[in-house]
Parts: C-alpha cells; sequence; structure tokens
C-alpha cells in the first residue's frame, strides 16, 4: 500500500530471513570487525584487479547468505543488486555466477535501501518467495575510478571519506522468522548545489532529512518512534550539518538515537577523515551489525535511511554540482509480526 | 503473482496512459521519424557537453509524457529510469529536475524493460497509480565513454552498432485506457565467453534467447502467441545468431513475427552497421513507434525483449567476457482489459 507521497507499507512484513557482511582488512581493524562473517587480510582476494576482488567479495557476501539457511541459488527468484563501479561490473560478474535473474540498481551509497525497498515490495506482492539484495565496494577499486590510484598516495582533505570495502546481502523472504522489513520511503534528488566532492557527507545532508521528514510525514510516526535512525554515510561532517537542519525544521531529535554508518564501522584512531562511506558502507553496518543487535533484542525498531551522491567524475569536471538522494526503510523485530 | 520461476504477472494490468520520444537529427531522417514526439536538428540540443544534452532529452520526453495527459509533476510517485553513462548523471540530473521519487536502474540496453516491469509490479500492487519510466542515450556521449570521441573518426568493424539518440518514456497508471501490460519476464545474466566490445548483438543473442524461452515456459504461452516479439538491440548479427539458437532449441519462429528495434529505427541507406543499439533504443521504438501502431490496431499484443550487453571499457581490458541480459515484458491492447 503506497502511504502518503512516497512510502512503501509492507503489510505482509516481509522477513530478512538471513545476511551476510564480507570485510576487507582495514575493516578487520575496525569497531565493527565481529560482525563480519567473513574478513579478509588480502586487498586484492587473491584477485589481479581491485574490480575482480570486488566481484569475489559480493559473491561470498552472496554464497554465505543462501547457505547459513540451508538454501542454493535454486531457491531464489531474484537477485537486486549494485555499487559503485562504471556499468556495475563486479555485481554484473557477480550475477553471472550466481545465475539467478537480476535487476541492477544505481543509487551509488544509497543502493543498499534501494534494493532492499524493492525486494521487499517483491516479496511483499507475492512477486517472489525467496530474493536476494545487496551491495558492494572496494576501497582501492573506487579510488582508482573516482579520484586516484591509491598507489599515488594523493592526500585527501579532511571532510574526506574512507570508502568501505566490503559486501552485506540480505535474504528477503514471505515465511519464517528474522527482523522484517515494514515501510520504506523512496527519495527524491536533492541537490543545494555544493559542488567539493571531498566533501559528500555534506552535499548528502539535505536529502537525508528530507527522506526522513517525507517517511515521518507519510507514516505518521515521531522521528523518537524508533530505537534507531541510522543514516549510511554522512560521517562527521555530514551528521552536524544534518542536525542543524533539523534544528532548523523545528524537529528535535535525541542525538542517541540518530547515527550514521560511516562513523560506527571504525575506531576512532583509524585514518578515515569525516567516516566511512561507500555502497558497502551502510550495507556491511545493517546487515551485519544491526540486524545481530536486533536478534539481541538491543534494538527494535530501526529506519536505515542510505544516502546517495550521484555525481561521476566527469560531472564533476564538468562543474555540475552533486545530485543526492536517500532511500530510508524500517526494519523491526521482536514484536508481534503480525 | 509470480508465473513459473521468473515471470510477474499482473491482473490489474497497470495502463500505458501516455509515452513520449525524443530523437535526434540521425533518428530525424529514419524509418520511424514520423513517430517521434520531438526531434532535434541540433546533436547538442544548445548545450555544451553531449551529457548535458543527454539529460535534456531526458527532461524532455518526461516533460511530454505528462503534458500529454494534463498531469504535472505533482501527481506522479515515483521515476524509474537508467542510462549508459557513468553513474547515470544525465539521469540523475533529469532526475533532480522533476524532482519526484527517484529509483535508478542499470541494465545497459535493457533498462527500458527492467523499469517497465518494475513500474507495472508499483502500479498492480497498488504502490503508486502514477509512475514514470524511461531510458535515454545520446550517441556522441556513448561513443566517447566507451570507444572514442566522435571526432577522432575511428573506424568500426560491419558488426559494430550505432547508439541512438533519443529519449523514451512511459506513464504507467492505475486507471484509464491505453495499451497495458500484463507480464514480465527477469532476465538472467548470460555469458557464453564472447569479447568483441565491437559484436554485441552476437553476445546478447543467448540472453534473449534465454528470457524469451523463460517467459513461454512461465506463461505456457507459444512463441507465435504474439504479434510481435521485439528484441532490444541485437541488430542484423545477433538476429541472425538468436534465431539459429531457436532452431537448435527446436522452436520454430515465425520471423516476420520476429524483429528487433535497432534494426526497426534506421533507414536501410542510413550508415549504421549491424543497427541501433543504446539504452534508448528499444524506448523510442515501442513508446514511440509500437504504441502507436497497437493504438491504430495494427498489433493486439507484443512482448518487447530489451537486451543489454553489461560490460564496462574496463573489463574489457582486463580481459573479461561480456556478460548479458534481457528482460521481457508483454504489452496488450485492444482485447478485454478485464
Amino acid at each position: 500500500m503506497l502511504l502518503g507521497h512516497s512510502t512503501w507499507s509492507f503489510e505482509n512484513k516481509p522477513v530478512i530471513k538471513s545476511s551476510s557482511t564480507v570485510g576487507g582488512p582495514f575493516e578487520a581493524k575496525g569497531k565493527i570487525a565481529d560482525d563480519f562473517d567473513v574478513l579478509h587480510e588480502d586487498l586484492w582476494l587473491g584477485q589481479d584487479s581491485y574490480e575482480k576482488a570486488e566481484k569475489v567479495l559480493f559473491e561470498e557476501a552472496l554464497l554465505r547468505t543462501t547457505e547459513k539457511v540451508n538454501m542454493t541459488k535454486d531457491d531464489i527468484q531474484f537477485l537486486l543488486a549494485g555499487n559503485l563501479i562504471n556499468q556495475l561490473t563486479p555485481v554484473n560478474f557477480a550475477a553471472r555466477t550466481i545465475g539467478v535473474p537480476f535487476l541492477g540498481l544505481f543509487g551509488a551509497c544509497s543502493t543498499s535501501m534501494e534494493g532492499l525497498a524493492l525486494a521487499a515490495m517483491i516479496v511483499n506482492s507475492h512477486y517472489g518467495n525467496n530474493v536476494l539484495t545487496g551491495a558492494v565496494s572496494h576501497n582501492a577499486a573506487a579510488e582508482r575510478q573516482f579520484r586516484y590510484p591509491t598507489e599515488y598516495g594523493s592526500q585527501k582533505p579532511p571532510t574526506a571519506q574512507w570508502t568501505v570495502t566490503g559486501a552485506g546481502v540480505a535474504l528477503l523472504t514471505s515465511e519464517g522468522d528474522g527482523p522484517y522489513v515494514t515501510s520504506a520511503t523512496i527519495g527524491r534528488v536533492v541537490d543545494m548545489g555544493l559542488t567539493d566532492p571531498f566533501n559528500m557527507g555534506g552535499a548528502m545532508a539535505p536529502a537525508a532529512v528530507d527522506t526522513i521528514e517525507a517517511h515521518l510525514r507519510d507514516t505518521q510516526k515521531d522521528i523518537n518512534d524508533y530505537d534507531l535512525i541510522v543514516t549510511g554515510d554522512l560521517g562527521k561532517v555530514g551528521r552536524e550539518a544534518s542536525l542543524e537542519l533539523f534544528i532548523k525544521h523545528g524537529i528535535t531529535i535525541d542525538e542517541s538515537k540518530y547515527q550514521d554508518c560511516g562513523l560506527m564501522i571504525y575506531e576512532e584512531d583509524q585514518e578515515v577523515f569525516a567516516g566511512g562511506s561507500g555502497t558497502a558502507c551502510s550495507a556491511v553496518v545493517v546487515y551485519g551489525h544491526l540486524l545481530n543487535r536486533m536478534k539481541k533484542g538491543e534494538l527494535k525498531s530501526i529506519l536505515s535511511v542510505a544516502t546517495g551522491a550521484l555525481l561521476s567524475p566527469l560531472s564533476y569536471q564538468q562543474k555540475e554540482s552533486i545530485p543526492c538522494i536517500a532511500h530510508a526503510v524500517s526494519i523491526e523485530y521482536g514484536g508481534e509480526r503480525s
């Protein structure tokens, strides 16, 4: 059912029956290392390119997710996924490996929740019983494509962010036990005219606030109804900017219940500038750490708001500003499912 | 409802209430020029880059589609769209202009039918009443990104194809009159190991056949039940390869009822090598020419099978083969809608 203008309410409460996260060596030293299913010591994952390493990250997350519930690819109807690399090649090749019907998505770092929203709709509307969705990114592959190869050692300002090397995948099903998806709000493109690709958190903050406000309006919820609202990768700068926007819009938010995946994944002493980012950032934090916390009973309801900066190196060179977007998905667990 | 393994059946028959197509100067000389709503004499569309021209093509198609039925962007709930350019920037910027909740898709030249399938699901399942979907491509922007700037005048083999400059958009609604969407089959990635980016038709043919066969199996239809099965952009080489595959698989197809958008858009004397291609190829042929033929009563049922080659310049340089995909959507008109 459509709620308000842009929110999908999932009355059948599709279940996240299984999920899996895979990370790289830097993530292995991070704050939520224990929440990963697989952590790699080698950034190359034994491959001869970072893009192929990214493909393997995603293949592993897909495989683990199904294996955990004794499923094979034959049990899966659809895969919805995306990443940052041009033409989504790492995800396309992983989709070739798993061989199930595939829908490619691009929402930059909002892709994880774009996929979860659509997968939940498919399951809720009986268009699939077992649907996989996920996102992946690789630090060195993204750096080369968007900035410089990491081997160049180019410097960055403190507003820059650190692309997560990792993959997060969730399996949505129509039956079973697990945290379930209750609604999703699809964001519109918001662009406040910022042009600095080294401050994407600041650029994305208005999109996050816009989608959260739309979600609250559509669902008639209060911002403090959720145990946690977690943005994707605003980082320090973007989080501050979003808090200022909430104040400006007359919304009082309990800061302890408003966090950012980009600020949850690494330790304070890891040099990640303003925080983590990348398509995998929200995917690994939500599908690993936060679902684990929900299963432990620490959180009963979260709103995951993945944020994406929809620019390209070319659009930056052409002096365009940074169009941003955010999609929000609410996940609940612990109450009555139906 | 899910039919078989990978087909969505739309029992509420979402209506294509409006559609619009925009083309460039080369398309203006083509076989279906009369079916375009707007044709531009200037490949730049008055912009200072081809990417911005591509954005304008898409904005125009969005605007025309809504204007035709006296709607504004305020009547629209969602836009699902994609294109070939890295990070989808022309579409992202057009989504910023229209300002409605946006889902970015990437399926290379299969994007048009990926979008139509998802938009039909949204409308069919009451998650939106007025949903826009479309695709766009620009010859010179795609050439620069995937091959060389056109100004270089580099030569191509006869198996190469010509990227369409154009945009096609459809408005799906839950009520009203017009051709309606009855089902969609989501394709899986098929890769037969071909590596030549100048023969994408040949690479994509097995994916088209795989999806058509899945569609017939899931819906229990015969290949000749449709007035027309139209592939996206297989071109001459890919069409021949697909016909051979049908024969090999024991399927007898009436060749007059099996056509390719890439072979329908240009005149015989236009130098397009093996045919048209690009994200817009199937979008402009289906949303313009073929819907017009349906409205005239010439066609009652078509299966549009958009085909995508999910490679990138980088994956080619890394000596990967070309993963391909095809999504099929059936459109009917003239019979009883419900």
